[in-house]
């Protein structure tokens, strides 16, 4: 027997977005990674034997891992990481490093304080660092078939997840932006959404996992916004990394997320925008109560 | 200085709705209560020491507190804990028994699967069981004023948080009903709206805390619904819970959820649907991650 939607999401949820959680994962191998005393990542064993080589960056020690505490700034910080990061790129022993962007990404304590360093985005699944993103839900309310959802294919030629079904628009951070700023740059690269119709979209809350994969540890969050498109609004991709978008109805889209075309972080900000909006209802899916757990997983 | 609304609100959602993940709670001396091997409450010391004198109710060991497995149904399990239950409560050493109800309350698993057992509701803090109920945020969007929200005053005489601020209606879960039963039920008693009017609610998800008081642990999910009533319509209260109802703006509706006068747990259902509908911005609120953290705690 096929197994239901309902299990295949939340095997999507439980298995994929949040195995770091699941029996069998590294986490129980994993020693907190600190910066003044404060945990800001994991880091895996394979990473630990590697940076234990560089004693004047990292302190290697039985229960924890952190960054030396003589370096006292975020320069000086970002400096000497970079140097590990580029002398174990140049080893190529970590695929992650293989996909090094020269894209900038903060490390923080909490998101609302200054960020203690910064340092190559690729980089930070060796650390476990939190990664946080931006994620828009573009939708119109069509007269007649009611509400509809852009959805967009990766382009073939992505680094990651080449060819899988997303959201109309979504990014990742680089160092120094808002929230905001991020989601307007997104809204115009990957989508051609004008500025004036980018900054109608409404913040909605975060989502929250944690999974790991061969490039490392990803505990990620992503901004949720809901941008209503006008009616005749078409996304037109400009920087290359969509192949073609799609506007579908929302059975469409509630069936598709839970499929393994689905980027599995995209699908989990879809399932979101159904529960919010109403389109699972609590007594008709039985998973309900273990999806909102998966989507709002405290990370550390 | 006076302290801002965002160290209130974030003091109000650690301190008090999610307390026992704070040091110092109880958390570390309590016990795992499971049924069938599978964990559905937490015992704390001050009980402990009363149900192992039910030896063949409760099997008390070292690192976990489990229902005796020879009681093997619904039934066997709900008389057996209920006649330990009335027992204490004779005894008089809880205060959570002297507001005993007559009101029984499912123990599951998972609310997807069948419950295990039933017990009186306000026995259930004594034993950490998650309490599951429904909460309605009901909104107008007034022409000229925006979204306008309706609160009430819960009467003088509540026996829990009299005179406090509450969301327009919300109710607890009693054995046997499904969420858009105990809805409309609690619409009905509580502010007189009409089924046909409560059928429209639109579900947005669930809130998820654990806190604990002189009264025993309350591990704690909320359903929560969105109901647009017409721009005419007066709640009125007929169960004698509510002693008055407030048509507030969203201004007014968020300072009042940081002060003492608002119920902690209807304040963080009031909260979610500020952040649901764009009335918090994650670029102007520093605590805006650690407010989602809050709203969704895993409880166990």
């Amino acid at each position: 027997m096929a197994a239901s939607w309902s299990e295949l999401m939340l095997s999507k949820l439980v298995g994929r977005c949040n195995n770091f959680f699941q029996p069998g994962s590294s986490r129980a191998m994993c020693k907190p990674f600190l910066v003044d005393g404060q945990q800001v990542g994991w880091v895996w064993p394979g990473v630990e034997k590697h940076i234990q080589r560089f004693p004047d960056v990292f302190m290697v020690e039985e229960k924890q891992v952190s960054l030396c505490p003589s370096l006292q700034t975020y320069e000086e910080r970002t400096a000497r990481v970079q140097e590990v990061m580029l002398r174990l790129r140049e080893e190529g022993d970590f695929i992650a490093l293989k996909g090094w962007r020269d894209e900038m990404y903060d490390v923080f304590h909490q998101r609302s304080s200054p960020p203690v360093f910064r340092m190559e985005r690729t980089a930070t699944a060796l650390l476990g660092v939190k990664q946080y993103g931006v994620h828009v839900n573009g939708y119109v309310e069509h007269p007649q078939k009611g509400p509809l959802m852009w959805i967009g294919r990766r382009a073939k030629n992505k680094s990651t997840y080449p060819n899988k079904l997303d959201q109309v628009t979504a990014g990742g951070f680089t160092a120094g932006l808002t929230v905001q700023e991020v989601l307007v740059k997104e809204c115009a690269e990957e989508a051609n959404i004008p500025q004036d119709i980018a900054l109608t979209a409404q913040p909605a809350g975060a989502i929250s996992y944690f999974y790991e994969d061969e490039r490392g540890l990803f505990p990620e969050i992503q901004f949720v916004f809901d941008l209503k498109l006008p009616l005749d609004f078409q996304p037109v991709n400009t920087d290359g990394e969509v192949s073609e978008f799609y506007l579908w109805d929302m059975d469409k889209v509630k069936e598709q997320i839970a499929q393994p075309d689905f980027k599995p972080n995209c699908a989990m900000v879809v399932l979101d925008f159904l529960i919010r909006h109403g389109h699972v209802h609590p007594d008709q899916e039985p998973r309900y109560l273990q999806f909102l757990e998966n989507l709002h997983k405290t990370l550390f």
